[in-house]
């Protein structure tokens, strides 16, 4: 991917990829908008802007190697991190540790190195619509929304630190399949490790009544 | 989708839609392994069975609801969730509650009725493959996944308990986008509501070392 720092209008940002998968495929802006309307029900800033960060992170890494992800927020970030590379909320690959910085992380797995790629505010003063979203300053306006997607754009990856980091030796570890048991309380099965009870029947969840129709 | 509670072979499989996505789009079960290799990485057993089970959540929630979801693991059915629904990791809809319990809910948005779906341990019995996988009884044993995905491709819809529930109030409620503050300590932005300092700074990640190549 060429590396271009800024992009002054649209014209020319149209022929500059925005992104691009684990297997190589570039996408444009338009298309990575509407993967993203597809997976995440609507073109998010959030979601453009983490491609960005992904795209980052991934030109940094040595190539072919097998890495995992952290998102230190739950939203948004982790549906970038889905779209474009192979970790998931799912495949264990990728973890959520929500404390709310708009940061992610690509690691190698075998030694822990990587990226953190996160919205830098300092580099937000020229961008007024991207610093009002970013910091929740005011309600969100629809009408104003086609400027911000416009202006995140047009920055490029002018919005974003990036560091060097090594992951800590305990985070790597993964926890290994536990065996399951029967919870004497709901009958169904859980992780044995867990105690003699589920977490379910520990109130841990509350969440539903069961029969509640 | 027809009703199908037994599947007597691979070939009469062969003519049952495994699961369908929430634009109504039926997949054959090779087909969603092959979505499933694709998104999750590897055809993975606890999506296939996820699919199942979001499959039946899906079709006795009313026509045109909208709905959220709840797996309470991290483990495959998150991906399950995410494949077949509008509801992702990122996009706030879809929530993982990790006490283990290999069950997922599709509720109403507006009035948190909905179905929990959930692996019945009783019902495993005659699916030796099924049950050695599910309990984590026997390491992996790679060739013997074939024979698993089959018995759980020839289970169908029998291996599967059926909740109606009703989400609890208080979990329906979404945090409001919160406003962001800087961290005196990393000059990055939080939300307002964490405190005086970032979570990142509070050591509540301590996943990285900074510099640290």
């Amino acid at each position: 991917m060429p590396k271009i720092d800024h992009c002054a209008d649209n014209l020319s940002c149209d022929a500059i990829p925005w992104c691009r998968d684990h297997h190589g495929r570039f996408y444009s802006f338009e298309e990575f908008l509407e993967l993203t309307q597809k997976f995440h029900g609507y073109p998010a800033p959030g979601v453009i802007i983490g491609a960005k960060m992904v795209d980052i992170a991934m030109n940094r890494m040595p190539s072919g190697v097998l890495f995992d992800a952290v998102s230190e927020t739950a939203k948004c970030l982790p549906d970038a991190v889905q779209l474009l590379t192979p970790c998931t909320c799912g495949n264990g690959w990728l973890r959520v540790v929500p404390i709310g910085r708009y940061a992610l992380t690509l690691y190698a797995k075998n030694n822990g190195r990587g990226t953190r790629v996160y919205v830098n505010p300092a580099q937000l003063e020229p961008y007024p619509e991207t610093r009002y979203w970013f910091y929740g300053i005011k309600p969100k306006r629809k009408d104003k929304t086609d400027l911000l997607i416009q202006e995140i754009r047009q920055a490029q990856d002018r919005l974003y630190g990036v560091q060097d980091v090594h992951v800590l030796p305990q985070f790597l570890i993964k926890n290994p399949s536990d065996r399951r048991t029967i919870c004497p309380e709901c009958g169904e099965a859980y992780p044995a490790g867990h105690g003699p009870v589920c977490r379910g029947c520990r109130s841990e969840t509350g969440y539903f009544l069961q029969g509640g129709n």
